[in-house]
């Protein structure tokens, strides 16, 4: 079975800095996993060119797609496009249908399409546009690199034209169970079940909620047979060995 | 002036899937501020030893300081100290202080130090120990490496036992201001005023509130005199271009 992969380069100092909590890598993740593709490597690099060539040169190499998120605003730390156009070896270009999107934008308010707000119609060449009705500027396609906003409710609604428009596979099916025990109490048990069960996946995700401990232990597969099968073993097994698991997670 | 370097390799299935949301880079990126010591990378990859060492190697490679968050639970998709232990070529071995404190840790709860709560105990052969007064399994500490917990509230207690025993340059210091204002408006005002104040980098990062849009604009150096005379040239000349600055930020 062909596994399509993505990775994602997030861009942005304020990342690094602490400043801003990033939202995209959970919404991109979700989004990506419903289409049949699975992100497997996340980079988070500064508003540097080197860093930004380097990364989205790796990740395009050994991936399906490439998604970057944030640099790609009017102003002169947004240098997402020119750092992907130099990692590809392309000029920088004015794109027509990007400058006619924003000519109506900014009529549209009033407002004229200055300079600064061209700066947003630039594509590295050969580029189409990703559409975004929140706020005008466009997202970029080019190749296998999707270059998104970093403003998250944008890059939804950049995610959201992309919506079937990538071929994938399989989604990776996941259903949780939970269960107030300290993981170290089943470690043996979840290895066991996870071994009995070839093509599945248990992950155990500890938590400290109400003053005392449990784990939610999420079960992965393409297949959701093998998914249901595996998750009622568990269940089972957990009721055995004396525990009270909740079907969806604690 | 050196600059300390770290990056983060962030561990863990649950992060890439959507399921989790980070907060582990925001968290360790401001305390590596506070140390005089910048996060420069981040990279978030799977459960899967091949690309936790590929990882691991990468950064430690070319940065001061390498943290890792993630996996280093009792249970079988904890692959980190193994994973590490491969990328160093050194044997995985269980550190007798970690047994001992497992052993007290587990004693004073009237429990038992099983098999699978001594795999909390391993390390890679020459570590040392970060203390954890939460949840009693150690981070660990090898060569520039510091394993970390995937709990961010864990992650938070080891780091705090870290405080102070890093050597580190001088913190970035930033200041912020906010004004009501689409960034394309000022995108050349605040190019000229980052072209005039050498040493100084200045962020803008729109948002969308109430709304209306606004932006942050945010001054960075290591030199606080620096900062605080571009951010009083900054906001001198957002005023004579007729808008009103929030110092702090909006």
């Amino acid at each position: 079975m062909r596994i399509w992969t993505a990775a994602l380069a997030v861009i942005g100092d304020e990342i690094l800095s602490g400043r801003t909590q990033d939202r995209n890598v959970a919404q991109i993740a979700a989004w990506l996993n419903v289409q049949g593709i699975r992100l497997v490597e996340v980079r988070i690099v500064g508003d540097q060119t080197a860093a930004i060539v380097e990364a989205v040169n790796d990740l395009r190499a050994r991936n399906d797609y490439v998604f970057t998120t944030g640099g790609i605003g009017p102003t002169h730390d947004d240098i997402t496009v020119d750092a992907i156009a130099a990692a590809l070896g392309v000029p920088v270009v004015h794109h027509p249908q990007a400058l006619a999107i924003l000519e109506r934008h900014y009529a549209r308010r009033g407002e004229q399409l200055t300079e600064a707000r061209k700066r947003m119609a630039r594509v590295p060449e050969g580029a189409a546009l990703i559409e975004n009705r929140m706020s005008g500027a466009p997202g970029i396609r080019i190749g296998n690199i999707f270059v998104m906003a970093g403003v998250p409710h944008i890059t939804a609604g950049m995610l959201d034209a992309l919506t079937g428009t990538l071929e994938g596979g399989t989604p990776l099916i996941s259903r949780t169970i939970g269960c107030w025990v300290a993981e170290s109490e089943v470690a043996d048990l979840l290895r066991s079940t996870e071994h009995d069960h070839a093509g599945v996946v248990i992950g155990s995700y500890p938590f400290f909620r109400d003053g005392t401990g449990g784990a939610n232990f999420v079960v992965r597969a393409t297949d959701a047979a093998l998914v249901d099968t595996c998750l009622a073993d568990l269940a089972a097994r957990l009721v055995t060995a004396g525990y009270t698991p909740v079907d969806g997670g604690i």
